[in-house]
């Protein structure tokens, strides 16, 4: 048996991001950079005004000085001319200052009466005007590679005038449940049989990690059957199998894939729910196989998988963050295996995150942790912790999961 | 002048859910239940086993003893007969345990040998079975109305027997930007024009939180441009406005949607950035106004928009919630506007989030919004505080903002 940590080195050592793919601006969102966005021009292009008012010579802007309106210039429209002496020119937001201007005058601070405008309030040298390039130059990196675009950067890379954006290709992920015990939602459960979850389960938090899944139709525990999958995962970037690799006797996942050319980094983890864990690669495709148990294949994937899609989609790939929180109830010490304690996250009267175990972790009770804010960690060999001690979490109550 | 608190108040007050239509379950993830999902099965359906060995009597299960094998249960092929005394049934994890037997044999515990096993280990009556409906029982609501989909939710509703969900269609949001100086990215960009950010930014924020963007062409600042929109936004749940709705000459926004029948709800917030906000009807439309600026559009997105998209969307809505941290530089008293000042959080040695907010708060400056981890929030009013001072901060550097 291997560490976690170890199992997902090995696991991010072996993958490679996807290559890049040009998406429509509008379609950015949420996909990661294959490349900086470079911006094509210069904001603001020009000086121009933040506010509302008239441009001027900061030397004719002493509060009750009078001068000629000789234009305007709205947002869009610059003025052509030259602020002269004694002259303004009316602008808005966003409006190109006019060669001569040097000061703003206030809309607020300004009387205007017919072709005049009378200054109420002081004007100050260069007060209230953008310089050009204050936001970004043409040339420079708004955003790195790598990054997952946010709405604010979306808004940014079209401000920086990209129509189109490359991004990585989104992760392929195969989905493959084995088992002759279980059936699709809504289709005839097998006698003493049940109906198989992890296949949505695992497909929405590929989706929620930003990849593509594919489910592919159960494996029966039939090694001709669990071979065929070979067939069905070129040009996947990841096959994801559930059930059918721990150590009982049904257990033919290994053998039928490695009938098809499999080699195998590693299958047995030192974790609780889990242990049986699969790496390998089938031909150019790494497979990821995960324990049958609901709850272990989801716990398996919150702690291997989404790193694992994290680095195919181009982002830096690591484990998910932890957060520090005291216990609501006391948990005994562990042994070898390192532990994931389902549990429930309130906020006490001093603003602390306090996270409660629930009492029963039994692998097979899906609502459970469905219902679960958070995973405390216990490693290896932890001891025994009081109510009020220290534990790291990882939350699991806003990520999609 | 209205708070924004009254703002935010008076927009969910005349929002509704949208109504429900029915997805598959692996297009489910992420959307927001229309009714509770109720539980089509009892899940174990039977007492199975958690765990691979043999089902046995536990009168029989001592140390030493040796049993007869009289038949195996492997996960979906139950064994039909009854456990006698001295008898066991092989069998492996989530297999039904058979008529007669009350304790299992772990397979580590047992040695086998030919039809016979021998107990290592004894047994405790009743130890490693799970029992019928541990997890959930038919008829149970699994999962509440108006919760938004995670994956542990996708597995529980396939593991509960549903091939479909109902769920509140996603809020279709018209967008439209306003401005004779604007292009869209690409497009020849006028004299003194600048490339539209605000359209993107925004149907990336509409993803983000679930709901379906349609980015209305551009109009120009003309009165007949902007009131063609009332064709447009038929069935719409949203029409979101950018530019036009300050008090300078350009506004024509509200006139221009006024002769197409907008009734107003008030148009003018006590905040910063972001003053000119408005909100009303434009038939069974609902209209929200923001700033022209892309900072300030942006900023009243994420304090007026979110929401809005959340009660549409069948969630509770709420602003988003708030975040104690320290200041890691002094702020200055604010006056009578709410301000939102644009920060970035790093974490000190004692683990507090330290918020410091950027020297500049231009709301010209996107590139400056999207590297921002956080707004800090500065209520009307607030005393200048020093650096060290706890505030609250809105954290937008995980939600996809």
């Amino acid at each position: 048996m291997i560490s976690v940590e170890e199992a997902r080195a090995r696991i991010l050592e072996v993958l490679r991001p996807t290559p890049a793919e040009v998406v429509a601006l509008a379609e950015a969102w949420n996909r990661v950079t294959a490349a900086p966005v470079v911006a094509r021009l210069t904001q603001p292009p020009v000086d121009v005004s933040a506010m509302d008012g008239y441009a001027l010579r900061a030397a004719d802007g002493a509060a009750g000085a009078v001068l000629a309106v000789i234009g305007a210039a709205p947002a869009g429209h610059p003025f052509d001319g030259v602020v002269g002496p004694g002259q303004a020119v009316r602008l808005f937001t966003g409006s190109a200052v006019p060669a001569g201007a040097d000061a703003i005058l206030l809309q607020e601070d300004a009387a205007r009466d017919g072709d005049s405008v009378r200054v109420n309030e002081s004007v100050t040298l260069g007060r209230h005007i953008r310089r050009a390039g204050q936001d970004f130059a043409a040339g420079d990196a708004v955003i790195p590679a790598g990054r997952r675009i946010t709405a604010r950067d979306a808004g940014l890379a079209a401000a920086a005038n990209h129509p189109w954006l490359p991004v990585h290709r989104r992760p392929r992920v195969a989905i493959l449940a084995t088992g002759d015990e279980i059936a699709m939602p809504g289709e005839p459960i097998p006698p003493g049989g049940i109906v198989s979850s992890n296949s949505h389960a695992l497909a929405s938090l590929v989706r929620a990690a930003g990849g593509a899944p594919m489910i592919l139709p159960n494996a029966r525990d039939d090694a001709a059957a669990i071979a065929a999958v070979a067939d069905a995962v070129a040009g996947m970037d990841l096959l994801v199998t559930t059930g059918g690799a721990s150590v009982g006797d049904h257990d033919l996942v290994i053998a039928a894939l490695q009938s098809r050319g499999l080699t195998l980094n590693f299958w047995q983890i030192a974790m609780r729910p889990g242990k049986p864990l699969l790496f390998g690669q089938l031909g150019t495709t790494p497979v990821l196989g995960l324990p049958g148990n609901p709850v272990s294949a989801l716990v398996c994937a919150i702690l291997f998988l989404l790193p694992a899609l994290m680095r195919l989609s181009g982002l830096p790939a690591a484990a998910l963050p932890t957060t520090a929180a005291v216990l609501g109830s006391a948990v005994r010490a562990n042994d070898r295996r390192a532990d994931y304690l389902r549990a429930s996250i309130a906020c006490d009267a001093a603003g602390r995150l306090v996270a409660t175990p629930f009492p029963v972790q039994d692998s097979a009770m899906l609502r459970r942790l469905a219902n679960a804010d958070a995973l405390v960690l216990r490693p290896p060999h932890a001891p025994a912790l009081e109510e009020g001690a220290e534990v790291s979490v990882i939350r699991l109550d806003s990520l999609g999961l």
